[in-house]
């Protein structure tokens, strides 16, 4: 009954990316004329994926229209790979990243919206590659949130297969039923977000540059800063706070914002997931603020707002999966530390660019559990699990607690994987569950004030894998290593 | 339609046990009559539970046979607790352990068959408090193992709700259906295993007291060592081995023996929990033995001995959740930690005396997690889950998959716990693991080459109460903290 892969439209998909991607260096190398920097190695890069991209498309043409489950989760694991590769030619050009291993590393945690980095000292990078550094995580942002609805078309309905591979989160609380307009809708939230964060960042003193730049790090839940001491690096409440209120927005579910212009807002405020992701936001905020207060030293104002800046940033960096920093939390107390690993395994919003777990699944997964102990009590007199106050279908409970058991195990496997490489214990743990969640700093030597630099090479490679396993949420990549996918 | 709480039954259930454990602590007393020791603390300790345990059964006298639900629950955890404040006065009396807090750690860690220790000098303990040490684990794994299924006649056939709280696994593979007769049967081999362990280790040219204490520490998969160097105070092969072995085969479902008694072979070579259990233990031991073996240092049979002999003791003792050591694990690679850890969480077979999530669930799991993955190839064309040859419900797999992810979040809450309360990073996640599998070393200083003698009291009190909850397999303890519970 299987089929032979429909090469030729995998082809012209990926030539269409390319040809997006080819648009993106190619505007790129705009940013480069006008810093006066040499333009020719973005124009190369931009080139290379222009002519391989029409060539695709065209060896696409006429292409049977039909996609199966197998070429979905194939097609969207490869396009993150392509670009990748793609995307990390510019570094290896200009000699920003001289090692392949690190100059891919940095790409594909660019377009994951990780945000982990190898660089040592971002400042002296040329502006062109800071902006594209930065432009990688926008467009993955956007590549999750709307590139697999924008691309159904393309594939007429068939497509639907596609979007179900890469769609996040187990819910489809459906916006509207075009699907080239929802993309659109999604899009114009996307842009607005982004636009907002830069004036307000601007008009707080920061220069047009690292405002556009953190403005594509924020709303893609990415964490690339134009600094290396990351948001640090601004001595600024006002542009502290901007930055982390726009991290917050940008952990919400998309669609809720589309609910919102719809001025259907007992649809935003009844649903459990946002309203779970703020109280932990909150919790959390509050939790690791008071830890930061030194009491001993008498009451002030002033301290007390640092504390909660810091805290209220830090967390939400991490609840968000973006990775920006104010501090380096590795000078926290050691229980604070369990609290942002935690954030780093829930992760925000479904339908948002955040990573990891996505809340939806902790709602189900700690609804259902609640459940079990009701039913120890009164076996008899049990009401059934409700989200958003409608029943959820048992066997949609059984995948959430399946994915979230798989999420788990596969940070154990790869904390395995990073000790045998020779990372040590506090490094293995907070590296995995940071690239696995699409965070960016995780413990230690690879903490925020750290980076990925000294890792070794096999660690660099793995973690890059990583990146990709947890932003296609698993199961899309897992199944590619199944003898079943393979099997004719 | 609740009703009120059947005291009386609760009490002369309390009662009959208390006056077994008076049996046990009178029975020690013949130890230290042996030993030429002071009997007298453990006469009083003894009739102190004679004389509460006579009082309870006669004030209980009368008691309507009819458990509830939330009876069981509360029973199940209150004997654990009461068994424990009883069990800790002979170390109190005889100034033994003089701190409550460590004498209780040490007792619930007995009877819950974990093994973690306060001790700093276990030689200096007189012979009939190291006896009565070990006595606690076997008691422990006696209860676990028969106590719930011997206790169901005192409470006719309701009991078997009693039954199910504190059951193992999720399994009801029945292996008889009168449940007074399994129970004897089930006694019977953990009986033989202990006589069968000891006379081996004898011959071995281990003491009878250490044989003796040793057989209780292994078949009830406990820990506690008659040495402070545990089994690495006896420098032979032969005992590591037959320790070893024993460790293996308590860690095996004792129903499996029953059938090999009715020579139902087939049962058991069929068993999936035995052949996961075993094959992981075999997997694991291999790994560890491999990074072991110094290549560069050219080859010696002995060396290759040596490393297979420690991988295979350590790593059968922590995933049988035992707890005993020949070497420090500390001293080895870390990713090998990361295995211990994982059979820390695993655990061996359900129906066994090891601690932890059990092998079935693990199982379990897995499968559930494959069967998505084929899902997602061949939405239509799937076999449902099967476990030896039967098709499990789906809410059996939705229950397990449940209780995983309970199981891994009680650690999470709990490492969170134990760093809030100053414990280091490492300290925190090992002694977590290992309290809450009932295994006894962790990591760090709490490893196998420290102990718990340094962590805050309040840890202590913490870590008690994990090894009581991960003893009852979490819902039976948790269930007591939810509202519904007291709702009247």
């Amino acid at each position: 009954m299987k089929k032979d892969f429909n090469f030729k439209l995998i082809f012209r998909f990926f030539g269409i990316l390319l040809l997006v991607e080819a648009t993106a260096l190619l505007l790129t190398s705009l940013v480069a004329f006008y810093y006066k920097e040499d333009p020719r190695w973005l124009l190369l890069s931009g080139s290379i994926a222009l002519v391989t991209g029409m060539a695709a498309v065209v060896s696409g043409k006429n292409a049977p229209p039909l996609i199966g489950r197998r070429e979905g989760s194939l097609i969207v694991t490869m396009v993150w790979v392509l670009f990748s590769v793609v995307g990390m030619l510019p570094y290896l050009f200009t000699g920003s990243i001289p090692a392949v291993e690190d100059a891919f590393f940095e790409t594909i945690s660019g377009f994951t919206t990780t945000g982990a980095s190898i660089l040592n000292n971002i400042e002296a990078l040329p502006f062109s590659i800071l902006f594209w550094r930065s432009l990688t995580h926008w467009m993955g942002g956007l590549g999750i949130i709307v590139m697999s609805l924008a691309m159904l078309p393309v594939f007429g309905s068939s497509g639907a297969q596609l979007f179900a591979t890469e769609s996040a989160g187990p819910t489809t609380d459906k916006i509207h039923p075009k699907v080239a307009e929802t993309a659109k809708r999604l899009l114009l939230i996307y842009v607005t977000l982004t636009v907002a964060e830069t004036v307000l960042l601007r008009a707080g003193g920061m220069g047009w540059f690292d405002a556009v730049c953190h403005s594509f790090g924020t709303v893609a839940t990415g964490g690339f800063s134009t600094k290396q001491a990351s948001v640090a690096y601004w001595d600024s409440a006002y542009i502290h706070y901007v930055i982390a209120v726009f991290m917050m927005l940008s952990g919400v579910n998309f669609s809720l914002y589309y609910f919102g212009f719809k001025t259907k807002f007992s649809k935003i405020i009844e649903n459990e997931e946002l309203k779970t992701y703020l109280s932990l936001l909150l919790l959390f905020s509050i939790v690791v603020a008071v830890s930061l207060i030194d009491f001993t030293s008498g009451f002030s104002w002033s301290a007390l707002e640092l504390a909660w800046r810091n805290a209220f940033f830090n967390v939400t960096s991490t609840i968000t999966t973006t990775g920006f920093a104010t501090v380096d939390y590795m000078s926290w107390s050691t229980f604070t530390w369990i609290i942002l690993l935690f954030a780093m395994i829930t992760g925000a919003s479904a339908g948002s660019t955040s990573g990891a777990m996505k809340m939806v699944r902790v709602v189900l997964a700690a609804k259902y559990c609640y459940y079990e102990f009701q039913k120890l009590i009164h076996p008899n007199a049990v009401v059934p699990v409700k989200y958003n106050g409608k029943i959820v279908q048992a066997d949609v409970i059984t995948k959430v607690l399946a994915f979230v058991i798989l999420y788990l195990f596969t940070i154990g496997v790869g904390i395995l994987v990073l000790t045998l490489s020779g990372m040590p214990f506090m490094e293995s743990i907070g590296g995995m569950i940071t690239c696995l969640g699409g965070v960016g700093p995780g413990l230690g030597l690879v903490g925020p004030a750290g980076n990925f630099a000294a890792v070794p090479e096999f660690s660099k490679w793995f973690l890059s894998f990583v990146m990709l396993l947890g932003r296609l949420e698993l199961f899309t990549v897992l199944v590619l290593f199944t003898p079943t996918f393979w099997k004719k």
